[in-house]
């Protein structure tokens, strides 16, 4: 009682190895295939069409395969239409439901293709009616935030996707075609980066960073606080570390471990910390203790003082925590989507909580750099399904660095 | 306008280095010192003792150095009396706070020496009197449990430590004298460790597993289901990762890349992920999954099954997450602090987050052990003043696989 | 003034990224090129061949191009016949050499195709004659052993190599399938590298294997010996350090940094390293002091007493060294090429240095698994052209101990 | 039938932990200590002075914990007059040898003290005489170095070592107290070497550097040569691997895997890489080819040009080598050490290899840097004996590129 579906994929299928990625996730599920029309580009820009038969055990098997195989942007020849079902219960999608990619993605419902707003990984679609029925948009909703009643897209029919082409995320980013390294010359790449941001900031779109406290620690902090005065730092997601080492950099000149300015180590210097954390506590919030003027430099009040957004999401780690903090981390997340439209770029720096957070509400059309000194960050990232993410193996002090000289007219280290 | 204090220590304080990192901590903190009296222990075995004067810019300087000193088992010679102060706002403790240690603690209110119940380090203490205004417990609180009108203990009069003597924490921990190393003969490390858990339960005690998805990744989790069976898993913290894929390899047979049968890679393999959580959440618990039939294997089915505890608390990465975890890292806190009481052996295997964020909230008194691939997970737990840590790198799926052999009679993988 | 060439290749293209990979490379090289004929497999299982014309600026871009070609298994259509030049020097090769691969080659001279003895990367390929001047052998040989009147092959005309199938490396190795990850069911590779030393001895084959000190520091030598005495140990590489640490551990029970029966550490015990030495080159000889009796236990005392044989090569790092290696790492280059005939399995273990020598001078036809707790050292190891490499990222000792037990009856650790 | 001997040692022994070291070193060789006397430094910058019994089950280990004790500048009170035996046997020490450390010694000798020339660790200790029988001077030697009928020390008496102390070592290095750490300003680092550098270049000193290929791939060449330019860089001890990338890079644009101007990735450019050692190797030596106008750029151009010194070492996985290296691992030992005098200051980068051989036969009082985007090279090379080694973990690219802007007016990369 086998199901099968024909699908196809264009594109340049042979230079990307795409093809041989869809071969082994047929195989992966346990389906089999026939390559009934295989159109090569003949020359080196000529782009590919393929035409596959896709088989699998049962209808449900094949409609979770269909749905995998629209990750590498392979699509039904004839997509019919979607399917939807009532969420009967608040948080749970119901049986089938269409889990979604975070690629450009269209909807046929009633016989019309709509685009889904805020594409996002691992997502449900909703279908939203009008009072006469009629499809008015489709979007996508994470699994805690659905309520009894939604109209749910399940199985694979009546859905598109386009993977993005090199050239429309690239730009400047040829380099990204390269992968994670630590031999690779980094000099050239912080330029590249540059002018990754000043295009996006030329387009009218906003820079997002996500950072970690080593952005603190390996004294960078002033590079970035360079940055954000320059207009380069638009939106910030990171933890209540960032913003505690900062601020604890801020108020007492040392961070959890070093002094900045000797650069000299200073073990777990706890006690600034924990006292950071109660000064601003006492305030109510950041820029409660900008105001004050209790909070006076650093990238935190550099954020304030340039109405720059930023959101602090906690850890089951934290110490404190500041009063900015979501401290319930769906909450926070649901702070970081309401961030994300405008965003033209993103980098990632010294954060793996963070930058994966990042990395699953990220559409995959956003440019999307990540460094850090530890390769496993960018690995970490590429294998959940961010395959737009590029990694920078670098130290992340002098990266800034770097690219504050490149951004920042005049700037330079005092 | 200098302030000064006499302290002293006692102790193996040549073998361990101690009274040079007190003296260290003292420059750190812009201080000065004369030694008064040492009597150095003459034979290899016997203890030392100094008096030590140490001088600061003034008091408040002074009260935050004696702090810094009692992390090193520093006290006072004359420790006088402690003072508190009120807490005049939720979250917020009184300036000159008392910042604790994860040391066994005493505090002297009316003349009386207290034990302080659940040391903690980055606390609070809080004296609570009886309606006559005598003091009749002292324990540590953190910063967000704060309430007004408690009191606070402020300033380092008053409050002495114990370090604990490398034998007390050590019975068959004398391997744990040496450091992080991947270069160490690991199988008698597995023997070691066994002997920890097996003194832990023959004392009536818990023992605590901290655990990471590399637990499932490197399949360990028949490993450690055996452990569970034998009596050697009394609680687990863990974030939502660890029980999804748990879940998700109970359920498909593949756990986030890897199809565990065959040692294939199974690349992002999303889409069961995030039907596993749906069908979870569906049934409305882990333990309601396992009722009803819908789980039957797995870590997550056998510490149900065996009535053990398990706390899962959220990240700011999680999909989901699973009815069970703590969205609040607050919250999901308490909950670990519920379960330290009768806890005497405490290992963390394949996970920084909850390692780090477990050492938080562990006193130093529990013997603790670190288990990961990555040297920088167990560097990280010590600096954060985690002391008594004692670090394994090592493969998680093999060292479980022999922990097994090791503590659970007739084990052998089938 | 371009120049063009018809090359083929033939095989599961699709499935492996090959294709991908081939239009890569010459695009790297600045070459153009047009698909004439792709004959896709249509069913799940059938090969593809691929008929593709390659364009460059110059005969020698193309030569060049088409050399590059064929470490992809990309053969001329019309392969035509090898031309030779007269070497003028000893040590250099004549412009335009054929610079070799790793695979099984073949080479047309005087009309017949004769195979080359000794698959090795990076070498020139040497066509002997008899005295009526007919083509006898064609051999690899590393540029320094070359000398004058040698013929060497110039260019790719007449070369013809074969890239191993999936399956005819695989067997056991399906796993190989699976990149480098630490994240992998390690028992589960543990059974499936046993069986491939268990089908190498079926065959009548030598198990190679490749060392580095860590096999001593964590403890693994109790089980190395086990599978020396077992007979899975047939030819060992190493350098100075593996057997210097072994033997000091023989004769004063440390190796170092390490005691290995209290598994507690020994800070720099380089008086006992430098001791051993001394002893041994009193000796004259490992297999002397085996002997004599003043070595009676660990690695070396078990390859001598079973007669295995043993390469070990010197290095920069290098103390003493032992009367047994090779200083001159050219001539250790060449004893290393002198125990490969006849090796149908290799291991390396717990070396970067090594590993990649051997990688060097191997046949892709010789199934490799590298082992090392450092994902690097895999990874460089696949870098430099070993393609059949395949990495298992654990813990060196419990590895072996596992190993010894799946292969060694009886094994289990006194 | 125990014996025994009372050492000292002076300093400031609590600040840094020494005597907690020796009686560490003590329990380890299995001996027992009586600490006679101690008078501790009163006030901070007192320096301590401690008077030792140390007993040892008989002589023999008594004398080997005594030249233990001497790597933490332990000596003894009354050290007597060397014994010296006779070597019988080339390359083998007699029993009982002096084996040295890195620091300063001297060694009494008839009644006078004599200063070891050339200290190195890992050595015997050489009394030459002149025709009257008095002893001339008092020379480290390696083991493969010796010769029949040398006077070899015997035992530890009759030598004194001194420890650098901080401030000596020191000047700019204050930073170098602290420990190798990915978590550290490195910006301020950069100045730190910079200083470091210039003054032994005001003294009249050499700047020895030691590098690895990835100096060349994280393209950080043109800062290197900027540095010889500048005249930085006196000397240069690698392997063939960075010569080889370094020619490449000049002759063809990229190097092992890297197209440097486009940042782009070149995977295994071997035949690029095999083409580069048989042009040089035709010219005869990298000199011949820069005469001859064959290598026009790079590094190893740098070096020849400016009449700088080089000394390339080979390994076991070199391909070619370039006619410049030493395929004889011990010639190549004895062609670094003739380069050591007048050396007063040593950055090692992106090499673990060449950088625990240049440890190895460094003297103790050398400045040393190791930079190094992998903290266990630094961790290696203080476990081996080189405590002055400070590590940076860094981006060496990056680093490179900011110590040329520091160091050389006008550098900027074009």
């Amino acid at each position: 009682m086998s199901a099968h579906e024909t699908v196809e994929i264009a594109g340049h299928l042979m230079d990307h190895g795409i093809l041989s990625l869809v071969l082994d996730d047929i195989r992966e599920y346990g389906g089999d295939y026939t390559i009934d029309r295989f159109d090569v580009g003949r020359e080196t820009d000529d782009p590919s069409h393929a035409v596959i038969t896709v088989t699998a055990e049962d209808d449900e098997e094949l409609q979770r395969l269909l749905m995998r195989l629209q990750t590498r942007g392979v699509n039904q020849v004839d997509p019919g239409e979607a399917t939807t079902a009532e969420a009967d219960r608040d948080g749970v999608f119901p049986d089938g439901f269409y889990s979604t990619t975070n690629l450009d993605t269209r909807v046929r419902v009633d016989d019309r293709w709509l685009d889904v707003e805020n594409p996002e990984m691992d997502c449900g679609l909703i279908v939203e009616r009008d009072a006469g029925g009629a499809a008015t948009r489709v979007y996508t909703l994470p699994m805690s935030d659905l309520r009894v009643g939604m109209q749910v897209v399940v199985g694979a029919s009546g859905v598109k996707v386009s993977v993005p082409t090199p050239d429309a995320t690239g730009g400047a980013f040829g380099f990204m075609e390269s992968e994670v390294s630590s031999e690779k010359p980094h000099a050239v790449l912080v330029r590249q980066v540059a002018d990754g941001m000043r295009e996006a900031k030329a387009e009218g779109k906003k820079v997002l960073w996500v950072g970690g406290p080593g952005v603190v620690h390996t004294g960078a902090a002033p590079a970035l606080v360079a940055l954000v005065h320059a207009g380069y730092v638009d939106v910030l997601f990171a933890g209540n570390a960032l913003a505690t080492h900062d601020i604890e950099s801020a108020l007492y000149g040392t961070s959890l471990g070093v002094d900045l300015a000797m650069a000299r180590g200073v073990e777990h210097g706890h006690e600034h910390h924990i006292r950071a954390l109660n000064t601003i506590r006492r305030e109510g919030s950041i820029r409660a203790a900008v105001d004050s003027g209790v909070l006076t430099s650093g990238i935190m009040h550099a954020l304030v003082t340039h109405q720059k957004s930023y959101v602090l999401v906690g850890s089951v780690r934290d110490d404190g925590p500041l009063p900015d903090v979501y401290t319930d981390v769906i909450e926070g997340q649901r702070a970081m989507r309401a961030q994300l439209p405008g965003v033209g770029f993103c980098i990632m720096v010294a954060t793996t909580l963070h930058s994966v957070a990042t990395g699953n509400i990220l559409p995959a059309s956003i440019p999307l750099v990540c460094v850090d000194i530890n390769p496993a960050t960018v690995t970490k990232l590429a294998d959940r399904g961010s395959s737009q993410a590029r990694g920078i193996v670098t130290d992340v002090g002098l990266f800034l660095e770097q690219l504050a000289v490149e951004l920042v007219p005049g700037y330079r280290r005092s």
